[in-house]
């Protein structure tokens, strides 16, 4: 089953790397973007029958390594 | 208005990050887990009320900084 795992920084928790991004695009004359985020999406096959199972087991790999939770939220979609 | 724009690696491009990704599952125990693959979604607001207006300046900034049109592929989203 196919399994998306979306990781995306906490609420709060200052983004360097989309601060980094939006100065780039200041300096691109994209004057009218702000508050750029960046985030992850994780797509992996997981041998699985059951979509619920497959959800879980997405689940159980963030924690254990997609997703750093002390500064991170995630999401997990089976899409197939 | 706020813009999403997904950047993933084409069809075919070798995913350095995703393998990696997948190395550490298997070492980690979750043998199940394949084709691990890495994209990134880049949040930021644009200063427009269109949202015609938003999801072109969010493909010229995806064609401009956001993705190497090379090797990966972009979608805009409106989301609100």
């Amino acid at each position: 089953m196919k399994v998306r795992v979306f990781v995306s920084l906490k609420d709060g928790v200052l983004d360097p790397q989309g601060k980094a991004v939006e100065h780039a695009l200041h300096s691109l004359g994209f004057e009218e973007a702000s508050d750029v985020r960046i985030s992850r999406v994780v797509d992996l096959c997981v041998k699985t029958d059951s979509a619920e199972a497959a959800k879980e087991k997405g689940a159980e790999m963030a924690r254990a390594l997609l997703a750093n939770e002390v500064i991170e939220d995630f999401r997990v979609e089976v899409v197939g």
